[in-house]
């Protein structure tokens, strides 16, 4: 007999979340249950919440950067025990068998579950996940802070290896909310110069302490003419239409401007400004459970943690609120 | 005292050209002097020729496909000797000073020299170019059909290398004309499986010979859709607007879509559609001096030649109109 697990959901797009109680049915040889001790929110939970995807299923219950103890452990899974401590982010399990998660990357499995889509997720006393998605917590790393790593961390960590981006590189930002104040830290600690792009005055002193070496505003076309040529990589965290042309112009010869936010409206891309300095144009999903260790190792390394606020799970949607006002700094975690 | 050129040049956008004679001035220390044996006509030829570009001088020498006999050498050259037989494409000098050039990216330095921009090209019985941009055609390379190496082959070449396309890819190539019909043959020889999309029935069964595994028609949509997922790696050399979307869903996971033809109209890019497959959209100009001899040695071995037709220089105009009304196949050669 399974135990109902008790989680907050959402009865329809923008409604507000409640407490609901839910049988989970029979746990999965390869799946461990966690007992969550934090979940941090993030923008994809607001556009789950809403449905902006159109692809969300009601009641749903959000959440998707937890950190839990596993307290029950299926029958096939590999290399956890009940009482590891673990995260786990946007991706609850994938094949294991087609030939992106046979080569590493797992995140780019076609029938990959997702920790929100049609499932429940982590704003809840318990949740349950594929074993290879389950990542250990390494003792040096903060458990309540840690929980944003697993999404917002990971969106941003994992390009920077991907991309191939170097100590001697010039990176930009784009966007200094929960993705972005980890980029600044993780491109900072890689070595490279980096310039943080925002929108928001009240952010410049804050990315500087991040790691930022320079802060541009977003919408300041004279300071991005002057940076004409001039970066390796801009990572855009932020889900807003800029003036995509100014920042392909701001690449340097070889340089990639590179979207994890998911911006909506298309990105009008000329071939000619992309032909001249061989500059390139890419977008990537998270990133692979083994690319996950390896941050949580940089982490640990350089002291690197997402910088929080913390609610208690039940206040939700206070903690909701917050996040859609736009004043979270960066990510805000919820704690049982 | 400089002897004379004698060059075809237009007077003005979409002139017929004529045959003039022009004072080439001093040649600089860094300079060969080429005695033009052949030229090819590539498509960059008609827009500066139109003007298309806005940056055509007139009047205007076209013509960057020589291959040519050094008859007259500069002080400072370097690895060059009178009566070598070599090969000039779209770049006739680079600053060498500059980063990418020092990082042996000599065709994204800024101050390139074009060989038809602001100076005249290669429809002529001579022409000058730096020492870096004149590369010696190996023995085994037919002379009387090279030139096209030099443009259109080197465009096609060097995103192959410089993408990191690898044997065990699948690859798409749009559009088999002068630079598709050599993709063809390169990616073929390089050991991928090749689809050639072309507009054109006619070009079936040519593409088949020139290495083409499977041809699909580049607006079957029903086509393209069974396609879905399947391409690491697509190349561009067509310059007319597609259905892009289409494109991108028929890369695989970690999928290129790479442009080397020049469309003008933007190209409109959804974030997520990169951002779900780790996909990327690129472009790039040419190639390096380096990486033209490292493809000339590549063409030696695997017997890769341009499919040309000749036309004597002075019926420069016929072979222009030949090419306009899309005839060529699948390159022009003017021969002196």
């Amino acid at each position: 007999m399974t135990d109902n697990f008790h989680g907050w959901a959402a009865t329809g797009a923008g409604q507000a979340l409640q407490a609901i109680e839910f049988n989970p049915g029979e746990m999965l040889a390869d799946q461990v249950q966690l007992k969550v001790e934090s979940c941090g929110i993030c923008h994809s939970d607001l556009s789950m919440l809403d449905n902006d995807w159109g692809q969300s299923t009601f009641p749903l219950v959000p959440g998707h950067e937890v950190i839990g103890t596993i307290e029950k452990i299926g029958t096939h899974t590999k290399g956890l025990a009940v009482g590891d401590r673990v995260g786990l982010g946007w991706f609850a399990g994938s094949c294991l068998s087609c030939q992106p998660c046979l080569s590493g990357k797992h995140q780019l499995c076609s029938s990959a579950q997702q920790t929100i889509v049609g499932r429940h997720g982590g704003f809840a006393d318990r949740v349950r996940a594929n074993w290879e998605w389950a990542i250990k917590l390494p003792q040096a790393l903060d458990p309540a802070s840690a929980g944003p790593l697993f999404c917002g961390g990971i969106t941003v960590f994992a390009p920077i290896i991907d991309c191939g981006v170097k100590p001697t590189h010039r990176v930009g930002v784009i966007g200094i909310g929960g993705l972005g104040h980890l980029a600044l830290q993780f491109l900072n600690k890689w070595g490279c110069e980096v310039t943080a792009f925002t929108s928001s005055e009240s952010k410049a002193e804050d990315a500087r302490k991040l790691g930022a070496h320079h802060v541009v505003g977003t919408h300041d076309k004279a300071a991005l003419t002057k940076l004409s040529g001039s970066f390796d990589f801009i990572l855009v965290t932020a889900n807003v239409t800029l003036d995509w042309d100014a920042y392909i112009a701001a690449l340097a010869p070889d340089g990639r401007l590179h979207f994890v936010g998911a911006v909506l409206e298309p990105v009008p891309v000329a071939a000619f400004s992309l032909i001249g300095g061989r500059k390139s144009i890419s977008g990537s999903p998270l990133g692979s459970p083994a690319t996950i260790a390896t941050m949580l190792e940089f982490c640990a390394r350089h002291q690197i943690a997402p910088v929080t606020e913390t609610f208690a799970m039940h206040d939700v949607n206070a903690a909701l609120d917050h996040l859609r006002a736009g004043k979270a700094r960066h990510r805000i975690v919820l704690k049982n």
